[in-house]
Order: structure tokens, then C-alpha cells, then sequence
């Protein structure tokens, strides 16, 4: 048996995949706004799953926020090795910023023992007590959260007490337990630009996919 | 507005997940194979994507074959550094393996340019020569590819000439273009061992959620 395999040049396969991204969304019907396009096709691109048409949420000009914020010089903040693994640093790094994740450390991990709650719960406050508000720290702060719905519970709070003000929210934990309300919360912050996969889906993945959608961009 | 946050334990929110898991495919009329359901309900819980109750083709045993490779101290090679970051290292050096990535390396970088191939097919073949079958190395040697489908085909390319003769094949690229024609490739083998996400879907995550499905059930 033969299969066919497209000749196509290894530098040419990411623009031949998105190429066939977007027709499959024409023929779907389906019309992305412009500046919310490159961050929807990345994100069906990490994954191959056409849902991510519907399932992302953008606050009011969030794109161009989370891009600005990247541009300043943005710290990146993950709950996850894999999402840390998957943003291109390179770009990153060239902008002055930085990617982040706590949730390895030593401290984080004996804060989530004393209070039963989670090491993403407990990185998310170690990111607030370094990069907060009281931190007087001048640079835009990003979250990109891929796993873990606490993570998410945790940020709501912190935002609701003043502690954190982050330059963007990517919510894309994926999961069956407290995934949905946890993001449904931050759908309901007012001040606080965000990226949303509302409901179950989400991951790694995607949250990095969408660090690199803006930083692709700029 | 109250969002509805169910209350389970840190510790007890995976095997909730799984029991909703089970719960939805016993809805859905899928029973699945007692070997392979573990495998199955991974890749569904890292990617809250059902599809994989149908996309997972395993050969006859593989899921056997693949703990018995892991037992005996198996080296995991990757294609992405998101698996890598993905895959239990702590588990699987526990066994006396270890996981590998050699995309970063710049030996590979040079050999891809030089054929004008990619760097994750240039992976492979250091592999090959590594821990191939001329190496003399006596480890299981398991490929978990969440990326790259010319990864797939230079496999099967090294794997036709006598090169390699690996104890599982995990398939599980993502993508539009050749991802499906270098999986059913591998789908044509019948000597090696393999796990395949049939069609376009897959992921990094997807492949260390397979590998990590195999370790937490030895």
C-alpha cells in the first residue's frame, strides 16, 4: 500500500497547515475577526481540533493588550513545565521578557501542604508576593495557565483583593472537576484583559499556543 | 452571579475526573478494552477530547509490551520538548529509564540542514545511532513522537533498513500536513509494536499523556 504524502519543504509546512486551517473554517462558514484569527488558528493548529473556533473568549481588545504587554517587556507566569517547555523563549527573550513557572519549587510545594490547597494555587500567590502590586515591580505581567482550574480560583482572589493586576489572563486549563466555573469566573472580570477556552477543553498546549499566537504577531 | 465549584480534595481531583470519564463514555455506549482503558482515559483527561475513545489504534498488545519495556529500564525518546517536560521522569528513572529529546541538540540542527530534512527526523536517526540496533545497547528504546510527522517516516524508513527495531511506537503527531499518511505508515507495521492517534489529532501532550498512562499502571 502507497500513502500520499504531500512534498511539501519543511519550511513551508506551518503556512501549508494554516492555509488548510483556513479553508476548513470557510467552508465551515466561519469568519474570525482579524485580530482574533492568528490566535483561534494557532490554537486549532496545536491541536486539530476545530472547536477552539468557538471555545476561545477575547475580552475587549485583548490581543492588542497581551501583544502590548509582550512588547514592554512582559514576564510570563505557567502553571505548567509543559506550557514553560512550549513558549518560544527565543521571542521572548528578545522583547525583555521572561517565562516563569513556580510550581517545582520548594516553597511553593510545603505553602500548598500547610494550607491543603494546590501548588498551582501556591505559585500563583508566589507570583503575586514577587510581581505584584506591593512588589513595585514595573513590568507587565502575563498569566498563561494550562492546567490547573485552582490556579485560576487563585488569581480571581488575588485580583479581588488588590494583590495582582495581570496585564492578561490565558485561561485554558483543561478538565472534568471546577475547569468550567473556574474559568466562567474570570469571564466575569471586568478590568482584567483575558483569553478564555471556555469550557472543558484546553491545556498545556494550547495556553502556550497562545503566549506564541501574540508573540508571532508583534 | 455564584459558580458552582464542586468540593474534592487536591489529592482526589484525578480520580474524580477519571470516574466523570467513565462515567460519559458508559453514556456514550463506548466499553473499553480492560488494557487499553487506562491509555484511552489518560488521553481524554489531557485533552477533555473524546475523540480518542475512537482515534487510540493499538497493535495487539502493545500496551502489555509497552509496560514490559518500561519495567526492563526503557529510554523514551521524544520529538518535542513539551513531552519531555510531560513525560514522569521520576517514575520512569525509577525503572532505570530515562527520557530524551535530541531537537535541540546542535549536531541535529546541522545534519537537517545539510540533507535539507528536519530536525526532527535528524532526531531519529541519532537515536538510531545511539541506541539503534548496530549500537549494541541493550535497553528497550520507546518513541513518543507529539509533533513531527516526518519524525513517523523516518521511523519507518530506519526501522525498514534493520536500523532500529524499537518496543513501541507511541504515534501521535498533530497537524494537517502528512500526519495522517506517516501514521497509517505506522499503522502498516507488523513487527514493532505501536499506539497511534489515528487522523489529525494528537499532540505533546497527547504522547506524554500515553507514555505517563503506561507508567502509572505497572
Amino acid at each position: 500500500m502507497r500513502y500520499e504524502f504531500e512534498h511539501v519543504l519543511p519550511a513551508d509546512i506551518e503556512s501549508r497547515s494554516f492555509a488548510i486551517i483556513e479553508e476548513e473554517l470557510t467552508r465551515m462558514g466561519r469568519h474570525l475577526k482579524e485580530d482574533e484569527a492568528p490566535v483561534i488558528m494557532r490554537a486549532i493548529h496545536t491541536t486539530a481540533d476545530f472547536d477552539y473556533a468557538d471555545n476561545l473568549v477575547f475580552s475587549p481588545d485583548a490581543v492588542r493588550l497581551g501583544r502590548e504587554a509582550l512588547r514592554a517587556g512582559a514576564r510570563i507566569v505557567t502553571d505548567t513545565r509543559m506550557a514553560l517547555a512550549g513558549i518560544n523563549k527565543k521571542r521572548l527573550e528578545a522583547l525583555g521578557g521572561e517565562a516563569l513557572c513556580f510550581m517545582g519549587d520548594a516553597d511553593v510545594a510545603l505553602a500548598a501542604k500547610k494550607r491543603g490547597s494546590t501548588r498551582a494555587a501556591a505559585s500563583m500567590e508566589k507570583a503575586a508576593r514577587l510581581y505584584g502590586n506591593q512588589a513595585g515591580d514595573e513590568k507587565p505581567l502575563i498569566f498563561a495557565i494550562g492546567n490547573a482550574p485552582t490556579a485560576l480560583v487563585s488569581l480571581y482572589e488575588l485580583i479581588g483583593k488588590g494583590a495582582l493586576a495581570p496585564a492578561l489572563i490565558i485561561a485554558a486549563p483543561v478538565g472534568f472537576v471546577n475547569v468550567v466555573p473556574a474559568k466562567e469566573q474570570i469571564l466575569s472580570l471586568k478590568n482584567v484583559p483575558y483569553i478564555v477556552a471556555r469550557g472543558r477543553k484546553g491545556g498545556s498546549g494550547v495556553a502556550a499556543a497562545i503566549c506564541n499566537a501574540l508573540l508571532y504577531t508583534i
